[in-house]
């Protein structure tokens, strides 16, 4: 007979969960039989003591398997999930989703909807007029095979464990433990079916993960799960310290998709989207060489067959295509005024949280699971670090439904940037890619 | 606006929680704004990160604080409590209340009641014949200005808060903790309103503290918080290897008082309340020299004074003091048997808690708060660890009213003894002392 009180004890003292240890504790958790208090001081003590990677696989599994599990064998090929830890102005999603399927492997993609200052994929495609992100299973399936890809909103009970769990870590400081992370993030993708991951840790004062170690030691152990899970997984580790595109808000998030497929991207932005996408064709097997899968997606973005996939997407899913051709199709905002650069000199800094809180608060994010959002408001980045600006210049331009949301979001919004007469050291984009040899 | 988890964040983070802060935790808890889950990870922040002196006594005055606060200033002279962390065969503050108040030095005593394999004061009481543990507050005020001495139940609301933190420090692995086993302690003494301490910190496979440095950092940490709260506080450090006494169980245990305050008391149990009642009556200003209290402690014990003190108290409380002169008014068992020394040898062993464990299963202590006990059932022990016994002698009687159980007691009674032809090394009593210099 196990007691949750012994589990509490052992994870305290330093010691490995057993499998069937960690079932008990997240079976007992989802049935209600373990109650609030006893999970949130195991939590907090997973904090401190951490786990083994075998144990973090065994609580990623057990967590995984506490709902449903999608099952895309009816899809051909290897499925390949992408997932991102979450940033600012950042869009990939929506580029390297068709991109990907121009080359005729399968995206079946499930997306999460944005809270606090970052946004979500599926808000994002609610800006295109008709456009369903709610596909019964079959039909999903059926795009997938018919149109190479679909992206839609999660259904089904994906690991309910993990839900249940984060909540509870959200109240009782316990977000912020690495191996609890990557099971969260882990038994949601395991769940959703793919056989495959590549995944986007960012790092950086936007990013969850502030500092660079603690992104590779999350990233590591989000690989090491996909290993002992037999799933591959390759992760790359991003910059944050600036948002990623030139859009923040939804509709203007979609604009940039399909600028940058139409090969006029912010050039950060359409980097990391022919990195992510050359891995994930790599992964697929188009080709075994990194370089010549990146050669192979930039063509592909080129020659605009990237473009054509993301416009059958579009109409496959009930959304109006003409978008592409007309961004004015989208939802726009009743007022736009531009922040100004107050002196001459190099943009040295551009917060990433300042500019995702103010996209947030102009009515683009939620505060709260509860907020309804506003499509066609956000901001829109006209340079990015180490450009060089005059007094005068614009830095970003505002777009608002609310007048006194505008004055604020004017105020807030030049407050990300910093101007120095001093060149600022570039960082780069990608410090680094973890795959299985490295843990 | 404060936010819980704020305040778990930053303990977890190693930050000290000021007193306003832990007011706020420490009040929500108890009036029902702060759930479990959010105490249950803070308790186990506490147990990773510790808490800093001043802090730790900031807790304890809140803690002492939500409930009742008695006030004992009706009672003549310096108040003097002395307490116990718990161990097996101890009845010293049957003996040292007597002691301490032949010498006119008032005594006004709440105890608790057993649980688990330690008994506890009130429930010995109750084996003697019309002894009433409850009295009215102005009654104990009384009795104590009248007799000099009275022992009672808890009356009245003493730290509700400590009350509920322990139920769920239980449940949550984190009652191992220095810091909030000292402020559950000292919340509820100072609650009780005595003006100074006396602490006997037990160590040793019988005591909560399993080593020294423990019991060390525990007493250090006691006296601290008597330091900071204004309250003279001193603790000794004394072994809990094998039980303290002969007898275990309560009237088992009554009788081996009276003995002890006629001269016939078992070594060790005689040595220890010598030492607290000098300690006592010292810090009441009898005298101000430690060897000159134990004199004058030895002789009221010799002199009977401290026997008469005890019937005066009992006569008080409306017992019969008859039981003085005559044992077998106290309740009987209806079996006794003896546990024999299987072979010959030194006695190396006598585990506290085997010995408790089995006093418990006879009834004589409490398995869970709802248990009846049995006032007349336990063991009484006939040697102590480096005697050397021969094959068929006597270690100990075991008394029981359930034929049952009388055979279990003595199989598990004997599986505490260990015998061996080597003397094993004598520990000593008393390891140490602390007083407010040592911190």
């Amino acid at each position: 007979m196990m007691h949750v009180v012994d589990l509490i004890k052992k994870k305290r003292d330093g010691n490995r969960l057993s499998h069937s240890e960690l079932q008990f504790l997240v079976d007992g958790y989802v049935n209600g039989t373990i109650p609030d208090y006893q999970m949130a001081a195991w939590n907090m003590a997973v904090f401190f003591q951490g786990m083994e990677p075998e144990e973090i696989t065994d609580l990623t599994l057990t967590m995984a398997k506490s709902g449903d599990m999608l099952d895309l064998s009816a899809i051909n090929g290897m499925k390949i999930d992408k997932h991102s830890t979450g940033g600012v102005g950042d869009t990939t999603t929506l580029v390297v989703a068709p991109l990907v399927a121009s080359f005729g492997v399968p995206v079946a993609k499930m997306s999460g909807r944005g809270l606090g200052h970052t946004g979500g994929t599926i808000d994002k495609l609610e800006s295109i007029p008709g456009f369903k992100v709610d596909l019964k299973p079959e039909d999903f399936v059926n795009q997938v095979n018919d149109v190479g890809v679909s992206v839609v909103g999660q259904s089904g009970q994906l690991a309910p464990a993990d839900k249940l769990l984060y909540s509870l870590r959200d109240v009782t400081a316990t977000v912020e433990s690495i191996p609890l992370i990557a099971s969260s993030i882990m038994s949601k993708k395991i769940a959703a079916g793919a056989d495959a991951f590549v995944l986007d840790v960012k790092t950086g004062s936007g990013a969850f993960m502030k500092n660079q170690q603690d992104a590779v030691k999350l990233a590591k152990t989000m690989v090491q799960i996909g290993l002992h899970s037999k799933r591959t997984t390759v992760a790359i580790i991003t910059d944050m310290n600036q948002p990623l595109g030139r859009g923040i808000g939804n509709s203007l998030e979609i604009k940039e998709a399909i600028l940058t497929l139409q090969g006029y991207g912010a050039p950060r932005l359409t980097e990391l989207c022919i990195e992510l996408a050359a891995i994930m064709i790599e992964l697929a097997g188009i080709t075994s060489k990194s370089e010549r899968a990146r050669e192979l997606v930039k063509k592909n973005l080129m020659n605009k067959k990237a473009l054509v996939k993301f416009s059958e997407m579009i109409e496959a899913q009930g959304g109006n295509p003409s978008v592409i051709d007309d961004l004015s199709l989208l939802p726009q905002a009743s007022f736009r005024q531009d922040i100004l650069a107050t002196k001459t000199g190099y943009i040295t800094e551009i917060d990433p949280m300042e500019v995702g809180i103010t996209a947030m608060q102009l009515g683009a994010g939620r505060e709260n699971r509860d907020t309804v959002i506003d499509l066609g408001v956000g901001l829109e980045l006209k340079h990015q670090i180490g450009d060089f600006v005059n007094m005068g210049d614009t830095l970003a331009t505002v777009y608002a439904n609310d007048k006194r949301l505008l004055e604020d979001a004017l105020a807030r919004g030049a407050s990300a940037f910093v101007l120095d007469m001093k060149n600022p050291p570039l960082l780069p984009l990608i410090y680094g890619k973890i795959t299985a040899e490295d843990v």
